[in-house]
């Protein structure tokens, strides 16, 4: 199968080229940047000397892309419509990592994006790879819009408690915590190591545009309307997200039914491991493995649900779910060039 | 003035003797600790190497602790109650930064630390350092029991917005980070540089025991009785906490309210900065001095006002805020031997 | 095949097991730690959860440890002397990645050691695993003696510099830094993440036990006898090591031959990256890969050849170097189990 | 007294205005910036909020800045002596943390910087700022350029072992580790965190700009010609920088002569502490202070003297010894607006 990367010079686009490079099914793999067209891969990212030995190009016209059987989007927000448009919806695969066909509702898009989407007359056709949860339908899809970083952490937590009947009230609280290489390989001051380290740094409070995608697709989901309130924290270490979770349990619901939801939904998942009630999971678990790790707790005085869900933000929050799909999506083993251990 | 620190071996008793090393008024200083008796301080504080010549010393009898006029007792929660029972509640100035004196009613103080109060007949006479909400209180004050460090963030955000009429409903929930010198010097292998590092732990996500001082407190300052649902985490840090708080306005008060309220309690402190709505603090902006930092911002949409309270844990947090109720108690400058510049 | 693991309970036993536990050519994995006997493997390293269903079982007899077909040691020194004593010599392949068995002089053991060995009136029978270097004699060997971390860093950089006729001088400094898994899980308040982190500790600046093993194998590989000062120095990261080594070239020789003999030596090798002269390696290029990195520079005013080796302490540095040593013993692939890419 | 600061922008120039900001002989403060002009100091350094009520002005002619007592410039290479000129030499006193007037020769400085100096055909009139070792030449001086970060760590260890009698020989090796803050604010991706963060990082090793300020000054206060072979690593923290030596002690020469030069050199110094041979500084017991802290140890089996040499490299390394040379130009208390303690 041949792949193609566009946009291979951010920390997504990079991993996603160190798994793809390492996949038995993909036999040809290019990746384009305009900003290193040119340059080997691995002068900017060496941890993979030796073990890819590609050069970026430049950006080519769609017709090229077109030549391709799956392609990876990685590009920053707003740039992939105008790509998957030269592209063309009947042409190779395509799974998007930005957050352009996260919505079906371009109206939601406009006001969590400022702008207007270039679909906004036509139906977003895309799914919603959140692989766990919308198996079915990724099964054999050909456009794919993979999730957000925070929004796997926080949806792969909640959706089960949501289905079918909702066990927990619909006031969600989320403290997110992320690791710096969430912030891309943005050349800003509080990126720098001298403001990150040493530091937490709370940001964007209200508004961050994960939110309209977890509502959005929490509904999409499961049919519940949820208000969430959520805080994202830069902390100083590379990879990694713990989501920690504030919610209540409906009426005459008890957390053992927290533990059936869970056990339900990811008994046999290989990627999303469960803990007992009152386990609580960490970001070291996860790092360098594409799984998602979630423990709960219910603190009975406050009447308040604890969830901790874990995962390592550039592999199952963006490019390892990306390849996860990319093999529920052409039928191949689901595990295939995904890292199931942390480095620890 | 002849002050005592008991327990000066670990992090909280060793910033208190860096502190009062340098301190005008105390002429004279004196440091105990069983377990490094006979050893030097700048041994093993090498950060403080010609600043402070002391040795350490044995504890000695209360009889002989009579003999300062302030002892300063930071040693572990239980061991307090027992050298105040030996030194007598007629004698030297206490200032106890263990948890010990911290709730009035010995019940709750036996649910949360799960051992009966030696003093558990007699009246609680020790005053609350929470300095800048209980001032009056401290002055002239011979016994006085120093918050706990998340107690010292939380409480000074949220006293101001229950106290007189509550403009908050009762039902909070914070969210905590702590810099690793938080746990103090324990030989735990939880506190490993190789476990701590390029990880965040939630830990002891119910009845951990500041709950009880956080609820209790509020109530003693405020006459409102709140429910809190705390979770405290670890993050890769030296020094420093950020509390992120989630509370509701209550019916009809409005969020310019809680700037009023803060610029009431605050607007003159030499120590608590509230930011402008909007503006958030963040962990470098207070290190390596005795300020809190509070900023705050509404989440219309959820109807969530988001408060983030930072401060030095071993400062305003223990230590610092000890030497601060020292100085109110006797009558000195209140910032005298303070740091007010954070190290950037 | 039936591997054991005795004292898995460490970093580098764990590692070990991380890594024969994916290991195509060991059906059957067992793992043994006193300390940890009866728990869960994955309880105290849960970056394996799901992966390594394995309980710690006690240390059992010399008798029983015959039965599998190859066994590690991750003992401390001096443990190790007394397992293979047990065992003994015509049992199962041994591979000891502790001190033990790294000198063929056992007065040497003695000096650096301070305490007489097990074996003295024997010879040592057992290969020095430096797998690139000693390939030949490791094929088919049957007891191994993995090498330190520090000297796998410095002999590869040093090794092909001094073979057949040396082209360096023999008196050779090295600074090395390691991240602080290389101390492994000892309870001492020196590594403690309060204590590492923002710091930078040299220790042992003489007499660290390695500059022995690296002396005596740099003889024995090469037959040239070096004197080495080396000063390793704890710098605040999980994992790596980057050793600075700084010699001079022999009388006509010139940096030229720096390149050529490394080429002769690394240039088919699937671990050993050496790259063009004045290209230097970082930490993060190797961290997580079981390779080591080298680069070189020539100060021509100062007349310094500056040599820079990197690779992960706990891979190639201690079990990645073991499972490779067990892939020669048994003609396995070289490379199976084992990860070429670096996380990044 | 008046004082200005031109280039307060960065971290130098902004520790500088934390200093001065508190310094009892400063009694009116302006800092200057291009890039930062209009701005509130304490928006870019909030942790001098309440502190440092200064806003930012943009750079004045030289005629306007004629006007202050003192100037201190904390520019890039290169602006520092524009801004001499337009100043004038007979103006106020001029501090300069710049490498403008750190040579005597300005040939020395094209080969180093690369560029003609613009007062080649003049005589250099500023003093080497290097307190402690030029104390008699910096009295009343009206010029005076503060030595490099590395440079104070290096030669405060190495001149009392040259002047006069050399008891070292003239061959030398340093590497150097630095916190990140030594790179300044400037946007290049390998300061982010993500580059820095669990990495070491070697880099120029060769032709540091700073080797030729080490052996030109070395010359000008010992008479000696040294021969320096310097490696400055990038390490994961915020400030500190850790120098460690190797150099022979001379023929006939003994370690008990080390601690003589250094006891004879620094035993009245409060800004520079020697250890007893054999005790070694870290970072951490310098961050935070103007202290310089110097330990060494003789590694007799390989003929090595090893030295370590400790500072704060935003302090002692540039900000604090501007403040210490100022106070030592005007007659104040040297120790004055300085501080001694660490942080710890």
């Amino acid at each position: 199968m041949r792949g193609a990367i566009v946009g291979a010079s951010g920390y997504s686009g990079a991993e996603l080229t160190r798994l793809l490079a390492g996949h038995q099914k993909v036999s040809e793999l290019e990746i384009f940047s305009n900003s290193l067209a040119g340059e080997m891969f691995d002068e900017h990212y060496p941890n993979m000397a030796g073990e890819v030995g590609l050069r970026y190009q430049k950006v080519p016209e769609g017709i090229t892309l077109r030549g391709y059987d799956v392609v990876f989007l990685a590009t920053p927000a707003g740039a992939a419509m105008s790509l998957v448009r030269d592209i063309g919806l009947d042409g190779p695969s395509i799974i998007d990592l930005s957050a352009d066909f996260r919505y079906l509702d371009y109206g939601l898009y406009k006001f969590w994006y400022g702008k207007d989407h270039l679909f906004q007359n036509e139906e977003n056709k895309f799914i919603y790879g959140l692989t766990e949860l919308n198996r079915e339908a990724l099964r054999g899809a050909r456009l794919v819009s993979n999730p957000g970083c925070y929004p796997t952490s926080i949806l792969l937590a909640l959706v089960p408690l949501l289905r079918d009947e909702a066990i927990i009230e619909k006031e969600v609280i989320s403290d997110a915590k992320s690791g710096v290489s969430g912030a891309g390989r943005k050349l800003q001051e509080e990126y720098l190591f001298y403001r990150c380290n040493e530091n937490i740094v709370p940001y964007r409070p209200i508004r961050h545009s994960h939110i309209g995608e977890m509502e959005h697709q929490t509904y999409n989901l499961t049919g519940q309307d949820i208000r969430l309130s959520f805080t994202p924290h830069l902390v100083p270490l590379n990879r990694g997200i713990l989501s920690t979770i504030y919610c209540r349990l409906s009426k005459d619901k008890d957390v053992a039914e927290v533990e059936e939801r869970y056990s339900r939904s990811y008994g046999e998942e290989p990627f999303v491991q469960v803990l007992q009630s009152g386990r609580i999971p960490n970001i070291r678990d996860v790092v360098g493995s594409n799984n998602c790790r979630i423990g709960y707790i219910y603190d009975e005085r406050a009447g308040i649900l604890k969830i901790f869900s874990s995962l390592d933000n550039l592999l199952k929050g963006a490019a390892g779910q990306a390849v996860q799909n990319m093999n529920v999506m052409f039928g191949f083993p689901e595990t295939e060039g995904l890292p199931r251990q942390a480095l620890g």
